[in-house]
């Protein structure tokens, strides 16, 4: 296999883009990337899109989106992975170049979730439980979430503090992040007496309903210099699932697909979690970044929580997790969150984090997750 | 990139399985697969699936299916390009082993699409069409087809015969199929008689709604010798794309991204329409497969229509096409037909054709398409 490197990026501020459509939204992001790599013609290129049939009435969305991005005629491949499809674009893009088949790959994510009711909304998003045996019973994953917490509570002692400081640490990270869709700060009291979701989770612990996308573009790594921007190599890569039904698994409290996907990305690269100089994580509620984060072995299993509230995963921490501010602070258009992880990791390892930059930051890692952890993808990216 | 083969085949008989649900089919078909190919355990998987979503109100469908078919944590990607998702399914199969990153590795595709009201099958479909261009407009496939058929028959005079002449064919090919939902011959007189759908398409022209899966088991070809079946080989792979939309396209009566996904397959393989013995073409109409068979050089354009009068395309012509009995015969569960069409030439090229064997078959090209050609997929497969 090649060698493979991302040689651009792009975003758009995320947010209720209302007056955009989701082609709109992809289109936007995508030339952002290519703008930044300095590219006008892709070979191939990979759509993370979670459920664009039941938000937007629209499937065989990567034959459109290559169309509307002008890119008519080359291979693109729309792929889902529920929360998770965006990281898996991405992988995609990396094998397709290490493959050997193409060298200059898009890789995007997208979602359009805000104009369409909030009832379709939840009924979309459910589909990334198992309906048999979760939707029918009226579960969704603010539900789930919280079985876990209550889960990890009950086990290792993990407290309602821990949980809050998740949020206010993220919060505090994406009020410097100018493309956040919340760049509002919280404070613990503000977390712990906001609405009541599904117990122990309150509406600050949860992330929120966004439109967005995210691009990246990747090349083989011995092609970085003929472009003009730095490139960031991706030197572990991992993808493994669970059982989507969190009843069927033998252990609530950590996330077996998690696990499995960074013991992959970790073989590959030569690395393990000592050396990851930050990570951009699936914070999707804020049990999520704690029981992450003890699954990739950043932390022992329950010292989590704890971690979160002295501190530890701030940006000056010893573990920083989500500069960006994470999916609670930037928002979580579900198939784009994956690629706007690899966003934000490529702009630190290039330097660019602004008031967010993660002092001697030379290996960051992404880790992007479906459903409850039926599914995850991570990767490990270094500066070249 | 290492070479590539299939090693086992699997699918059930095609219909309305209202006894079944969409992971008992898909789960079906790719225990066959791995019977066949004499494997229990995957490294890495692939399913094509239109719109589980809106079918099955059920995302996160690879990781799902993994779980059902017991291979619990591997890697499993859902892949969508609309009609075109196990076609691609198969590419990125083939893609996974040549990289290197994976040895043994299912390609799997299914559609559950009888269990919802025919109203909701005609809105999921449409998805796969420019909703913001067609759908609104209330443009469905078989308008989108009859708009292709009135221009080739303007263009071209191909003649409502010609265009029954090609659902008489493969009603004879899937007579001979115990898999297909309907292995009933049909009649030039039959086809022109049935009810009118959209003109000049009649029911007869129509591929038919169909719950059904299959799946094949990739591996690298110098892996072959260590299983009991023959391998066969995959020598060419293609994948293109065009506008969804009919109208934004400069013609309406040839397909584009056919055209160039088969000139990448025929670049990779070294070979040309000439060395084809036998193809799989995705007759979701019966002018879609005159219009295919002229876009993958197998005819010149406008002498398709002919050709299938003539005979030349029968299992006995020297052009067969869709020895299956197509679509239009075997059925058309829209993720898994790209599968199926992998699953009869690896039958046929291991001499297990049966009663529709395609005497000295060497060489077979599949042909996937998504939508009204928005997207194609080709692949070449060859006897090792």
């Amino acid at each position: 296999m090649r060698d493979v490197a991302v040689i651009g990026v792009g975003m758009q501020k995320w947010g209720e883009l209302w007056e955009k459509s989701a082609r709109d939204i992809f289109v936007e992001s995508a030339l952002l990337a290519m703008n930044d790599a300095g590219v006008d013609t892709l070979e191939s290129m990979y759509v993370g899109c979670m459920t664009p049939g039941l938000f937007d009435a629209q499937e065989h969305f990567g034959s459109l989106m290559a169309d509307y991005l002008g890119q008519k005629h080359i291979p693109s491949t729309r792929v889902e992975s529920a929360c998770a499809s965006g990281g898996l674009a991405f992988r995609l893009a990396c094998m397709d170049v290490a493959s050997g088949m193409h060298d200059v790959v898009l890789a995007g994510g997208v979602e359009k979730m805000t104009d369409i009711s909030g009832s379709d909304a939840t009924h979309a998003l459910a589909t990334a439980a198992d309906l048999k045996w979760e939707g029918v019973s009226g579960v969704t994953f603010p539900g789930l979430y919280a079985m876990i917490a209550v889960a990890h509570m009950a086990k290792y002692g993990t407290t309602r503090e821990q949980l809050a400081a998740v949020a206010v640490k993220n919060h505090d990270n994406g009020s410097m992040n100018s493309r956040a869709q919340f760049p509002t700060k919280v404070t613990i009291d503000g977390v712990i007496n906001s609405v009541k979701v599904a117990d122990p989770l309150n509406i600050l612990d949860c992330s929120p309903i966004t439109d967005g996308a995210a691009a990246a573009i990747v090349v083989p790594a011995d092609m970085v210099k003929k472009f003009n921007k730095p490139g960031v190599k991706v030197i572990g890569t991992g993808h493994a699932t669970d059982t989507i039904a969190l009843h069927d698994r033998e252990d609530m409290t950590t996330l077996a697909a998690v696990s499995e996907a960074a013991d992959q990305a970790y073989k590959m690269s030569g690395k393990g979690p000592k050396d990851i100089d930050f990570s951009e994580v699936h914070d999707c509620f804020t049990i999520a970044e704690i029981v992450v984060s003890e699954s990739l072995g950043l932390f022992e299993r329950g010292k989590g929580g704890p971690a979160a509230l002295a501190g530890e995963t701030a940006i000056g921490g010893s573990t920083p997790i989500n500069p960006s501010g994470g999916l609670k602070s930037k928002g979580h258009p579900v198939g784009a969150t994956g690629v706007a992880q690899i966003v934000e990791i490529t702009e630190q390892l290039r330097g660019e984090g602004g008031d967010r930059q993660v002092k001697n930051a030379r290996v960051g890692l992404a880790q992007n997750m479906g459903g409850s952890g039926g599914s995850s993808v991570v990767h490990i990216l270094e500066v070249m």
